[in-house]
């Protein structure tokens, strides 16, 4: 057309702006677009549209890009648009006809779909493994430091007595919570959108309950309309378990950063993993939890990005969904770097004892006076006065040992209950059956 | 002090901004603060701190404001602050001194929590049981419709042929995906935090185990200082199973505007349930379901609301949390709201007939032609190039009847499937157990 | 129809989910609708529309309303839909036929982009107006604490002497930033929509430069598919600026809650304006300012929300635009009362005289120390050992009298630079202008 | 310490952590870091804190420097943090002491600050600069396509007629008030923070007024505490103006994929600029304007996720404002893209003639009959009545001519009072000034 003769540049610059960085993050998803290329060789010679032959060499051929995606020397060519054109590129290589054979009964609109659900199933697992230690070495170091008090502050005001042994016990139990959002994650993930084609099925006589099992998902995508919305909803949906594990260590970070301020000074760390002033000693700047507590608050503002470039788009593919890669995918690293870093930071803490002693916080203690007289029978409202009347006329005394026993509490802190309790919710996963799948695959 | 001494409008000021508009979102929650006052005294005789005596006459007065809460007869009365004061200002005014014990071994901090867990817990059982019979009317149509096909698009351009029983199954299988994480942030509700007092718990032996299986919830938030943490935390994992709800009707409605359009014209409805002008008879506006979208996607925001507030807040309580509730709490109207509006217009739905026999729709079929030579024999390549040719040579011939056979496809819906799946994930929540323990502690 | 006999209840369910609380909000927008009306039959009148006669009978009918409006007592009667049925309503009632007349050559769509955009033109006077007290106490304050040191914080950690001079000046300061957005979005609102109709203009000879002289703004919304289009837009930039506004109030409620706390314990307030615990003196719980900083950081999630209900609505009218006036206008009320108690907060602060007596902050003066050295002719890098080794040493001195000069330091706080700054962007606004127009057209 | 002897590993894992991505972003402000050091300098040795000939040195040294950035040359090294290190390492390696005097009564701090605003202010203009040929192409288009009438729809359903000049001049008109808000966060950006230092001033007599003239700024952010509070803050009001342009194009994108759907087949492109299968004649699809709709909705969030990151921040310096530059960085290059895209697209849009002259779009007209007949003398009820009446016997009659005449409408697009406006907003921005400055200082 001659509107085009001249305008070459023109369109190198649609295909630079329409591929973007799509290449970068396909990549990440190479080990999953040769899993669901092996499921689905494995079901078209079952249904006849590959010989055993054919399935086999494809197979093969698979299993050897899958070792080079693994080996992380699986690269999209300079001219390649995407992962599951590069797989077919190299197939096609290999194995000529046979290669272009295996693209019968699918199109890229399902082949990414399925990479996406192996990917972020894959990313959650990981993650849920990331945090079992970091659960673990926050009940380990709320049952090393349950004697030591701190001030627990309400309206960031003094209050009442706190420790340690809650304030770690507090966080871990926090994971547990979050991990339950985690896995409704991974069961919304964990279900089989191969063989939906462009998101309306296909004529041909496809098996998804036998590509189901090959990938070792739980279910079925089955509404082939609905496998096709899952694109964008199963990001929405990962994104916000994420951000409630962000919420977390945020949360820890700005406790962190205040109990490491020196108008606090509860916590310490060795020189090594704060950042200081050789001229100002009283400087230990805590950039690792102001950068952890970046990067968490950032991915609690990925959901909403998530919704924003997805709202209001009817039904069926657009192709707006491809840039949802670009902050998703990195953030799985991200979260994973911010438990790390936080779990090297708390194995180092150190714990400023006997902090209560300071003159300063004795009025934390004046509940628990009131309390022990009630327990010793006198009504609420008179052992309230007495203990106001003795703090106004300046014969207050109290004791900085604190006598809680209910569950929960500075003196029984039910760690091994909240154990279980996570235990109980990462059994809930069962990443062996799906482990158990691709091995069987890859074998 | 004399400061103040002309400023009793500056201090009306004051109580006016930090009282808000509390009374009227804590009316919603006066039944649970009722039955968290009848745990409570309950466990509070069987320690010891009450007498039987004062435990059943507090008992029996805690029933009759539930009862006048249930007939919505409960009024925070002016100068009251909150729901709590108001219901132990009435049992101090029905019982005296019995009245002022109840408050032994907890603070407003505990019961606010217990309150909201129970709040937000039935709210998501209302949600729960509005969604079942939505889901089953979007499976009927799909059944009514399913050979009624439509035009499937990508990039919102012409595709394949779709039917209206993949599009309606595709939203009722949407809805079990976000029942998944509905139930999830039902688990993290489900959990009793009395007990926790300030945040930092009590030095009375109380027995929280007790006051969880009174008040049907599945399990502790034990650790004190992560009870008071869930502040927040809670409403924002609600909110984002809130928004995944949303989404689904949002994209619904969005869908139900297009096909409304009459350059679509896939659909319409009875004129009472849209809006028209005598003038234009074309005219029949989906007031209806733009409403929906829009209350959807501002549900769709809450989450980021929610996390907006919160965000960066040292542990222990802060005032800032009181005001979560004023979005929060007529979310759950709303959603009802639109998902009967949205049923409303679903049942009375009139679904074009014979769309796709449209001479501008016959390019849809031309995968189904290229498919079925593939099926006859001829390699994919061949098949694509000769229907290609077909269609240029202007001899191009096509079947409107598509055959599509596997699973989630258009001669195969699988809605027996998801139904299994959707009942699946409702006996997850066991509502049957938390009923129960209501029932008993209310006989 | 057949259908709808036995369903009168769901049609009234239409009808009470499609009005919503639309008549709550439409009634804030009853004197803006009034004036558009004024606007309106006089510009009628001059292009032969109306006569000279049934124009002045409007006018004078109009004013009647207008006075009720501003009494309170205007009110959208039930049956009735919006604002501009009712005021039509009322002309009708009283002047018969010349009542319908008025609706000549123009839509309730363009009639509530004009009280939409009279009323936000209102409101952001208010707020500037509002605000300018509030700058002026700021800078007030920072003149008489100027001579009061505190410490600086970086990281959260002790780096250096500020003072309360500098405190209260930045956030005077960060207000004339705020106006600049703010003024942005006046301008943005100071546009007139009046005769875009339906959003596709009229054939009617309008002159919509007249209405915008009668109504005070300063130029048009031409295009009229602009005009409408300006729905969703202007609340949004009008959001935003309040946003800004509003981060400014919640980051200074922040530091007051910080400063109150008494671990640092810099400021305090008068217990009147505090909460606190007849039992725990030492509590004086900043509930306002909390709840300042809720509300604020609530305000600043509302541009977002606006975003997520019109992210890809095509250009055109859609019923989802009503709903984005039940957050936004309220929010003014909100962010006025903010204002307003922040004000009351800060002009009965009480600030700690010689906090940087205390020895725990020593270090903070050891850059100052280093500049002195420096400034008597040693290098840097020389002053800086020799500090840095009298502190290891232990015979680091220092003084606590600070010696900055600098535009903007705490001996030079330039607060006449920047009151003229702020005095410079609020002649921007040219409120005069419009509140002349606006007298004249009530006249 | 011996804590650390095995952890050699961990270490690293901090630095790698703490700087991040951080030089990659700062490379991009390199030739901004230069600019502040050269009126740094300047100013030093006018105060006498270097000597003239050290200035000279230094400025001769940092012109070499700024060359090599200009030529993307410039690459900070591995081992070194930031860009400022890299600067003053590389100034010492040529100058020896004198490179070393340079950071005399700075800090990291404010050379950051200045740095951003440098930066952002260069950004905005080159923003401003990219919009207004776009601006142009969107004006000389509507004038094109004037005379082609389209449907104009509310609620999606059709209304009136509309037209591609008023289409186009529509979304002109949306960029002059986009623009406005551009051009406060020009304001807001283009004041001097240089002298703030560590965020509480310095002792050293320096001249900020005159590094403010130096580098062009039209202010000082005065307050020294406050030009640290520019952090953060600057990001967000610039990002907030970002996201109004970004909101303009996605929403001229989402009407061009409606338009160029086969439904309504409005508008068409030449293959070259659209993606489509050779076996689907019918597919043009609009992936540039899905992309440039997805990456501006995407930036459409970017405000909430700097608000996220940075709420409830105490006032003063915190690590975790380094990471806001890892979206809003990008977000300039991605919008100018964008506006380079769509401006391609729209130079070679092809608009198909007499839509209108479809009968499906009669009723459009109907709205037209009756002002006829109003202009004709009927009454208004009457006019309506008689039109509404043919429509429903059949003898409805229209003409697809439109008589629009007023301000804004088909007839009159105003597009020179468009243009008009935009030259004053653009001439407001005053870029003269400060190119002069920067160029004087690079002489």
């Amino acid at each position: 057309m001659k509107l085009w003769q001249k305008n070459i540049t023109s369109l190198k610059e649609v295909e630079r702006f329409t591929v973007g960085r799509d290449r970068e993050f396909d990549t990440m998803m190479a080990k999953q677009d040769v899993l669901g290329n092996m499921a689905h060789a494995i079901m078209l010679s079952e249904i006849g549209l590959l010989t055993k032959e054919e399935a086999a060499e494809l197979l093969a051929e698979l299993k050897k890009i899958y070792a080079r995606a693994v080996a992380g020397e699986f690269v999209i060519e300079e001219g390649v648009e995407d992962v599951h054109s590069q797989v077919e590129f190299l197939l096609t290589e290999a194995l000529g006809d046979t290669g272009k054979k295996i693209h019968s009964a699918r199109s890229r609109n399902d082949q990414v779909l399925v990479d996406l659900k192996l990917f972020l199933r894959d990313e959650l697992q990981q993650l849920a493994e990331a945090i079992k230690p970091f659960f673990q070495l926050l009940q380990s170091q709320s049952e090393v430091y349950k004697d030591h008090l701190l001030p627990g502050y309400t309206h960031l005001q003094l209050a009442m007595p706190s420790s340690f042994g809650l304030w770690f016990g507090a966080y871990a139990e926090s994971l547990v919570d979050d991990m339950v959002t985690l896995q409704a994650a991974y069961k919304v993930v964990n279900k089989n959108p191969l063989g939906s084609a462009a998101g309306y099925g296909s004529s041909f006589p496809i098996n998804r309950t036998r590509t189901k099992k090959l990938l070792g998902f739980s279910d079925l995508n089955y509404n082939v309309v609905y496998a096709q919305m899952g694109r964008g909803k199963a990001e929405r949906i990962v994104a916000m378990a994420l951000a409630n594990i962000a919420d977390t260590l945020a949360k820890l970070s700005m406790d962190a950063c205040l109990f490491l301020n020196q108008n606090f000074g509860f916590i310490s760390f060795p020189p090594e993993l704060t950042t200081g002033s050789s001229i100002m000693p009283h400087k230990k700047n805590p950039d690792v939890f102001e950068l952890i507590r970046s990067h968490c608050n950032r991915l609690k503002a990925l959901p909403n990005e998530i919704m924003m470039m997805t709202t209001n788009l009817p039904s069926g593919y657009h192709r707006d969904l491809q840039l949802l890669k670009e902050h998703l995918f990195p953030a799985f690293g991200t979260l994973k770097d911010c438990i790390n870093m936080a779990a090297l930071m708390l194995q180092h803490i150190e714990v400023k004892k006997n902090i209560l002693a300071d003159e300063k916080y004795r009025y934390l203690f004046s509940v628990e006076e009131v309390n022990k007289l009630v327990l010793q029978g006198m009504p609420f409202r008179d052992a309230y006065k007495t203990v106001g009347l003795s703090i106004e006329e300046g014969s207050y005394t109290y004791e900085t040992k604190v006598q809680h026993t209910h569950e929960g509490s500075i003196g029984n802190l039910c760690n091994d209950a909240v154990a279980d309790a996570m235990n109980e919710v990462l059994e809930g996963f069962n990443f062996h059956q799906t482990n158990k799948a691709l091995e069987q695959l890859l074998r």
